[in-house]
């Protein structure tokens, strides 16, 4: 007998079921109805939705007394290497807050270890009781001014497509070459369109006809949205509008913006990043929707955002939904108003109550190949010295400024991350630049390619101190921000002994450090352990008056040569608007 | 350069547009909303929908004059066979009626011709300006009581789902198979399960344990939707709920049912069957739009059911929207309260305008090998006789009884076709019934299988003369039913000597003769010719006493095993609750 004999059987009643959960409300998320029902299980597939006239045997029940059933929630775009932890430790910080389907962009691990980082990624979630799906990355490394471990091809992402566990093209990041029509872009996009894959976009504040172009290409779907309007227009044009949350967006603005829509359909809620700490305190796409709700968004609308649509999207036909043939991925939750994940059965099994896991996850460890990927030696004093052009005396610099910050808008994460190159005058004494004004920061590369190391000035991101991280997108090599040579050697030691992670060193005493061995970006340590050494970190970062953003500690986005206007990566000073590298030194005085 | 970077470079403005449309209000699927735009077309994609800001060179404008821009309509179900023409002669009929793309079952032809069948229906409908893709049929025959030309087997169901020109796996007619498991089903549901295949479903009248365990299988889509009811249930259960318009229901019932629904989501409209008289006269797609608007339907939530919702279900990405890398499949309308279709834009040519085909499609032959498909020799009057038990005087026979269609509610096709088995007193003259309260029902294998004849009694169908027809649901063998003798022969001999079609003969007249030579269900003529016979058959059936119903001919249903209660086969009259052969002789009297 056939599988698909058994769930049938098992719908029909010549079979008992395996749970059946009755008295439960559910949220139809085809009708946008709610009612009472009782909710039949086979193994891992839903088999039965009634009103509990058709009672079949169970061979176990749960009276759900009176509480609300959701579908599983789906994330269509995040990095589970943001959560600082490996997959597997992510399902079990996850499946308490409902997540229970992901679909991630494992770029971050790509730029280190290339396609061999995904197939580790995809073999640590497997057979766990949470569906994770990875994109092959399309833009690694993410320009031509960086050295990263690896870059991807197009005979790389061919590759990944054909593999069990890929389920489309990442963030096409590089909105520059899609619109120019460059030929290895051509390539990668053709490839997806050729197998009808999903194509995840990226395309901040692209408009009209660049807009037009951009979709055209084949990405249907984008999270990058920071503006209304642009929101506003992607979702007419098409395109699955992602909206990450209150991290990065007025949500009662948004939500009153589409309220004026007459019917939107082509609305979804995704993560993108979730730092640890906000995991744990926040939650992860339950607390997107809670924000929405409390925005004023209507229930349904916010429920269909984490469920029917992202599997649509991802062309997951037996998802997001409570209902006969779906996998059975259901939620239990108080009410909508003010949720709380009460329940979470995954593939019908009841994996978390009341936010906690209840059914332990077989514990999987990271491929050992990943754990050796901080290619650096020890570094000394005269690492963190520069060869300045005068020895004593003042000199005018080309700093990265991060000034803009003090007038950013609230919850406007691009005008904050957004950095100006603004010229400083700074004083020289034994050859080496004061850090009064500025802070020094260096970029060392970090995958064994040989590029050595960059130096540039950095304005309004440090007061005190000194910070090294081996998280610095997205080639992610080793960056030391600091404004005393002692501690920036200190940082950047840490977090090279530890093989990857953030450190912050102030007065010579280290104030935090977390330890992030595999690739140089995650921990096999439980979610809980890292976040609270994000804590810490977060506290460190207060100590030192370095600007931080709930979303992503900024020194970590300092590197990312894709983000206006100027960034640091291995190779030096990049001026993101021009596209070319900059002297630190603009003149002696 | 590839074609993608074409299209992005006519979307940015580098390369000429082939068509730009200005002025005109685009009703956007994806937020309800309705603006003035334009919009620009390259080669067969749209590649620019803007507000006319952006305005590229384009080497065709069109001004739109504020008419309304709709997505070319999607037929998710149909047969193209019930329109009495080819595909390409369909393509031809509803091109300018707005239906774009049509995703057709052609399991009619493949109870005649078998898979080879649906190569041949494939091979004509290739590089049309019309999207016509197949289904692979899945019951045929439609239940073990009958004789067709072929059978269709799960090897036949995996070699198909591997063909150009497959869209997913056809009607699961055979509803009582899957709930009972059966192997046969199981294997060929497992084989669109295993792809991630559309999967249509069927099936009528199925509630609760039942409906959940036919929906479990994976069926996604049913368009058997009699009553209100089991269509909320099959909406509240995930299915594509496809309406088939006024035809075959309520359209004011169903809207007021839906219409109560909070956010209703999975709803298609579909056509199923089109007569080609009825095709002519009312239209395809937008008959049912117009209809279900004119009941109080929203016009968006109607334009969306035969729009992007089609497309979402058929996992056709690229078509049922007016948006950026979308295939132009486009239509201007007047106005959504009474709308006529005044252009048609398909693959980015206009093919219609004003209900007329403007642009010449390359004729398409059918394949020769269907034009013998009726292997039957001329019949003569001695095929028209019985066998009597007794040879004067009276008998109690068991009749196929129309009498329910009397009391049936009006738009319920279901009642009108269903039929009971019951007993009649006739009398026998010369061996031969007397031929007043009942009429001969003789069905006459015509696939060379050498099954001979089957002969049966049937009330309430006809009053006077005789039909026959190679239409006979599902097997299509030769179906005559009359009153006469000499015209039961005549009205034979026609259909017999067209290698297929309908006749009408009264009197040793004939009052119709629609000739179909195609698998003997098709024509290769202008669907406006053969809806002229079509139009002279329903005269010739009112002249006749026939009942007829718009939506399809009942003698043409006579034979179909699985509609209750009684039905007639090539093998014999069949009691369908029993599922079982009935001999017609009750007993002498």
């Amino acid at each position: 007998m056939s599988a698909l004999a058994d769930y049938i059987d098992a719908s029909i009643g010549r079979k008992p079921l395996s749970l059946l959960i009755t008295n439960c409300k559910l949220l139809n998320v085809f009708t946008g109805e709610i009612y009472t029902t009782s909710i039949g299980i086979y193994e891992d597939r839903i088999v039965l939705v009634d009103n509990g006239q058709n009672r079949n045997r169970a061979e176990r029940v749960i009276d759900a007394e009176g509480m609300l059933a959701l579908p599983g929630f789906i994330d269509t775009h995040l990095h589970v290497e943001s959560s600082m932890v490996t997959p597997y430790r992510f399902a079990e910080a996850v499946l308490p807050h409902g997540t229970t389907t992901a679909f991630a962009d494992p770029h971050e691990i790509a730029n280190v270890l290339g396609k061999e980082g995904v197939r580790m990624m995809i073999n640590n979630a497997k057979d766990l009781p949470f569906r994770l799906r990875f994109f092959a990355p399309t833009c690694v490394p993410e320009s031509k001014a960086v050295t990263a471990g690896a870059e991807i091809t197009p005979a790389d992402v061919e590759d990944m497509l054909g593999w069990e566990g890929i389920c489309g093209l990442g963030e096409v990041m590089d909105f520059p070459a899609v619109l120019s029509a460059s030929s290895k872009m051509m390539q990668i996009l053709e490839l997806g369109r050729k197998r009808n894959s999903v194509i995840d976009g990226h395309s901040p504040l692209l408009t009209g006809a660049e807009l037009n172009a951009y979709i055209t290409s084949g990405a249907e779907a984008d999270h990058e949205n920071f503006t209304v309007e642009t929101a506003l227009e992607k979702m007419r044009l098409g395109m699955y509008v992602k909206l990450r949350g209150p991290y990065l967006l007025d949500t009662k603005k948004f939500v009153s913006a589409i309220d004026k829509l007459p019917r939107p359909w082509n609305l979804i809620f995704c993560t993108d990043d979730v730092m640890p700490d906000n995991l744990v305190r926040l939650g992860h796409l339950d607390y997107i929707v809670r924000s929405f709700i409390k925005a004023g968004m209507d229930p349904v609308e916010a429920i269909r955002s984490v469920t029917i649509r992202p599997a649509l999207h991802m062309r997951a036909y037996d998802l997001g939904a409570i209902a006969p043939g779906k996998v059975a991925d259901l939620l239990l939750v108080n009410n909508l108003e003010d949720f709380r994940v009460k329940k979470v059965i995954a593939s019908g099994q009841v994996v978390a109550e009341d936010g906690s896991l209840t059914l332990g996850l077989k514990e999987r460890k990271f491929d050992q190949r990943a754990l050796n990927s901080v290619k650096l030696q020890s570094l000394n004093l005269r690492d963190m010295m520069l060869d300045m052009p005068v020895k004593e005396g003042e000199i005018v610099v080309n700093a990265i400024d991060f000034a803009k910050y003090m007038k950013a808008e609230e919850n406007n994460f691009l005008d904050i991350a957004l950095t100006n190159l603004n010229k400083v005058k700074i004083k020289v004494k034994e050859s080496q630049p004061e850090l009064n004004d500025v802070a020094l920061v260096f970029v060392f590369e970090r995958h064994g390619k040989g590029s050595g190391r960059s130096f540039g000035f950095v304005r309004n991101l440090i007061g005190r101190g000194a910070i090294a991280s081996t998280i610095a997108h997205d080639a992610h090599n080793l960056i030391v921000v600091g404004k005393e040579r002692n501690d920036m050697m200190m940082a950047a030691n840490l977090v090279i002994k530890s093989q990857g992670g953030i450190s912050a060193v102030l007065d010579r005493r280290v104030l935090a450090h977390i330890k992030l061995p595999v690739a140089g970006l995650m921990s096999e340590e439980p979610l809980n352990e890292v976040a609270k050494e994000m804590m810490k970190l977060r506290q460190a970062f207060a100590k030192m008056g370095v600007l931080d953003h709930p979303y992503m500690p900024l020194p970590c986005l300092l590197t990312l040569s894709v983000i206006p206007h100027a960034r640091i990566t291995d190779r030096g000073l990049f001026d993101v608007d021009q596209q070319s590298f900059v002297y630190p030194f603009v003149s002696r005085p």
